[in-house]
């Protein structure tokens, strides 16, 4: 049984990494932290945990909880918001085997990506290096006994899942995409505020972001990495009314080694063969088929008349665009078979 | 005031002409056909009608119909499901003054759109050519006075208001469009389908009829019709779990021409200026913003990086989309301002 | 045309009054304030008004403000959160000739019930007895040429609604009555909160208010001060996952005098003959059916084995249960027909 | 590991224990039947089912069927409409060890409840006293080797477990209870209808079955039953606009014993001590946090102004309500611990 300490419990991830480790046989949570919420019960913030954390409290963030890391823990898994990473990793490193972190801190080997996209220079570029990137279906050679692995978002994991082979394969041209994609609002995270509260979600469906979401130079990243060529692709996300679910319907265009609707989805069958988590169909994927799953559903179609192929993801954005990954990470990472503990079945309906 | 059959009032576009017409100080709905619900109170249909529609009921599709509408009536409204107005309408025209016509039988002049989108020919050929395209912000001209008018589709109608004028002042290329959608559950009709039904859709999103949505074509005539060039798109619209609402992300490659986010956004307003019911707006359009109206809010951005222009458009798929653009249209044709009768502050929350 | 001005325009009920203001035929609103708002656009805090007031800001609640009312104002509407208007309206007493106030802030004649449900003492007990009750149907006597009017909240509304006909009629016993609630999220006003964020309350119902909810003592003095007797309740709200609606499902015990599900519908019917705004039905009422209209809708039944009365009412708690009500008081009160620019026909779907 | 065969698995309450079996350690499904979906891919029908039964298909039932069920099945899980088990019981009895139905076809042993409530006569009357009971916090004791088991309704699990304890300590009076509850659409099954569609429902709040649901008599047996006393009751239920979730809001007279808030709370809870899915708090509980888990909350308050007792609960209506008690009784018949394979950790948000 590996002992976890959860950085950041209070948040959705965090929240997700503790319903998850509740069903993982080789799991043992023995730390939750939460700023906000230090002291109060799990079971208080949370109430659907009550059966299975029924008298554990947030662990404040002071001085002694690195000690205490280091005293009882195997592996740490941070769900923080973006930022808090980059100062707690230096503090943590070499106290505890494994960190698995799910914010983007240091998803980028390049430092420069920080200050263009993120607003702020990194604090520590001396450790971007250092980090795996966590997205194993495309990378997973580097996972088994990670010291640090930084775990692929959410809008990245299903539009790169969707397009990397097809890019790879030399089928969609690796410029000139569009990633255009929805996202329920547990996307936003746990705090209130106008445009996440009820009556402004319900019933809306609306672009945010426009030009400039953080996660574009992470698909170009994750495509690119896989696919070996260097991918441009503009992204816009959208704010749709539901809890969970990302779907990401990507464009890209037909390359002259041309491909047909049933070429096109046997490149991603084939680049998925045997992976227990990710479904190549011919169905159109649907956010609420993944509900609490660690399952991402594909699908790719071939439009002769405009010569564009049309690439489509859907996964649970908590799971596989998160807490799941992150457990799919931890699990490669300790050497467990990955589909450990996780849910593959979606909750329909 | 003006005595109006509706026919096709049970389904969602005959009901929501019904409300609509309720509040129009020049309309009197004299006659409301409703086949599969003849002789049904419509109040027991629409109990949200109760009250302004107390006693009537649905009439039905029977021989006695037209004379009565002969007899009756000024300007018929139709809201029936593909197909039905191409035998309605010959047996129609010239026992009554003005027709205004909710489905795709008459948008296209061409009739070989027919059975290359919906699957099979048409059976008024000759009819084509009479109807004027009812979309009053592209193609007012002939609207005034017209005997047959063919109202845009709800997709079409978001879509093309939005990459329109760009299209025509060249700053989009008029090829390798991509218009990204989301579509209210209430587009699919009143009927309880499988893929309709409440579990199959709250908490979900997903992309249906990819590559042949039927909208595809007229979405391409609108813009080529107003801009005066060949444009060629390909659509994929998806189902959201809401109401209504539509939302139109439309993708156009940045001509030689160039522009900003600033020109761009000037290009639309200029081409909707004086329009009571288009809002031009850097704010990224909300489908729950225009609830219940007849209003269209648009935006526009323009993507240096990837020499990109990214159109939005928002709407009300049953107002502006459909029956209150259809009102818009009779009151056009009528010789009435346009906005007579019809809201155009959306219901929010 | 009457010249209003709107207290409290930035919340849900202040902009539920503008929209509705908007298609009212004898109001123009000329001021509309908002205290964290001021000076922004109306437009920018509710796009879904930019059609109908595009340039309009809110004013802020400064020294100028009662003068300005005095000089331009017939009419003033206030939206207020709780105990705000026991400070204004002695300061707007005597400068504008009618105040509608949709607070709980003078309903009560008693100032006991405000310690001991409100949890403080009232600013201005010495004008509670100034105001009259706005509930039309149930006490319109008062209202033509009104000074001051308390308008009857959204739950007290519903239930009363539905049951004081029955409690006046002998039918229904006064004491030992439970009303059993739903409400939508807009209940709990603009401002975002833990309990109101989409991911707390999407997919959710639950329970709140538990004993001791404000609107108790209210339906207790509704159904009261219109049946002659001294009537005691158990009240429990409850939040749906919804925008907008209230249904109240309200049990009482059978009195002796008897009667059947026939006789309780048409006792309740007679009641509200010739109402404009009440449908009374055997249907089971829908808060859907309401959306965006001053309607309510009741029904009743009679179970035998029980000796129990089921009164169920629904309606739109923004409009019948908040501004559509206000709007129907200052119709009543300036002596126009109730009805003027209020919508009846509710939005479905 | 026990062979389990699934009858009825294309219905919600089939799939879910679908989705369950796939994480039971000790359950492997060998057959499922669907009727209508004979032939047809289980990941055709339930695509969130297709990463854990990617092969299998719905078996249909033919003649065949009884054979190979006793040929390979140690128990069956009966999710079928009502009335079908009355037929395949008596053919089925005797082939296999063990037969867990969620229909009502079994739950009454008294077979007049069935004309009455369900409006026909049994069809094997002889087999009502031979079925055990399906609800483990209040009827263990049958459980254990049990042949035959009916298992309690949602809406019965939900108040019976709320009411009973307070009932049988006598500080609730067994008669004038009233249940007003409210659930998800799921509860209604797969089948498209009118009053199922997402139009009909989204946004929609109201009340069906009044006077005579068939969850009626269920309830009062079920808490009789425990309280030793004849329990009577009205029970209301509405529908809200979310897939899953059902709370009860019960009402009851205070008994002259007394009780406050906290003596209730504590009867409740010591009720369930050491129950694995049972969670007594003074929090509102709340249909979300059950999400996916056979977890019930439940709470009970004192008003001793109306003297009366309020007791809620919430609960999944497709787990604890239906497949999830299923299997508790399944693991309970079968001699495992009663929460093997069964999350208790709901999925929030």
């Amino acid at each position: 049984m590996h002992k976890l300490a959860i950085i950041g419990a209070s948040g959705f991830t965090g929240a997700e990494f503790l319903r998850l480790c509740a069903a993982h046989p080789n799991f043992e949570v023995v730390i939750a932290t939460g700023e906000s919420q230090a002291h109060r019960p799990i079971a208080d913030l949370y109430p659907n945990l009550a059966s299975a954390y029924g008298n554990m409290v947030f662990t404040p963030h002071n001085d002694e909880l690195i000690s205490t890391i280091e005293a009882s823990v195997d592996l740490v898994l941070m769900g923080l918001p973006h930022g808090h990473a980059q100062t707690l990793v230096p503090q943590l490193r070499g106290k505890v085997k494994h960190i698995i972190d799910l914010s983007a801190d240091f998803r980028f080997n390049d430092p420069s990506v920080y200050p263009k996209w993120y607003g702020e220079a990194h604090q520590a570029p001396e450790l971007l290096n250092e980090f795996v990137f966590g997205l194993p279906e495309l990378f997973r050679d580097q996972l088994p006994g990670a010291e640090l692995t930084a775990v692929a978002g959410c809008y990245v994991t299903t539009a790169s899942l969707a397009l990397a082979p097809l890019v790879k394969a030399g089928i969609v041209e690796p410029t000139g995409i569009i990633v255009d994609a929805a996202s329920g609002v547990s996307g936003a995270g746990r705090p209130p505020k106008d445009n996440t509260s009820f009556c402004s979600v319900d019933e809306d469906f609306s672009a945010y972001g426009l030009l400039n979401h953080r996660h574009t130079p992470e698909i170009e990243m994750a495509i690119s990495g896989y696919a070996g060529v260097d991918a441009q692709l503009l992204f816009t996300p959208h704010l749709a009314p539901m809890n969970r679910g990302i779907l990401a319907t990507c464009y890209g265009n037909l390359s002259d080694i041309g491909a047909t609707t049933e070429t096109a989805l046997e490149c991603i069958a084939e680049a998925y063969t045997d992976e227990p988590f990710v479904v190549v169909d011919q169905r159109s994927p649907s956010t609420k088929t993944t509900l609490g799953s660690n399952t991402v559903h594909l699908t790719a179609r071939v439009d002769e008349r405009t010569q564009t192929v049309i690439a489509i993801g859907a996964l649970d954005n908590l799971v596989k665009g998160a807490s799941g990954q992150g457990i799919q990470c931890a699990n490669a990472v300790l050497g467990l078979p990955e589909h450990t503990g996780l849910p593959t079945a979606g909750l329909f309906p």
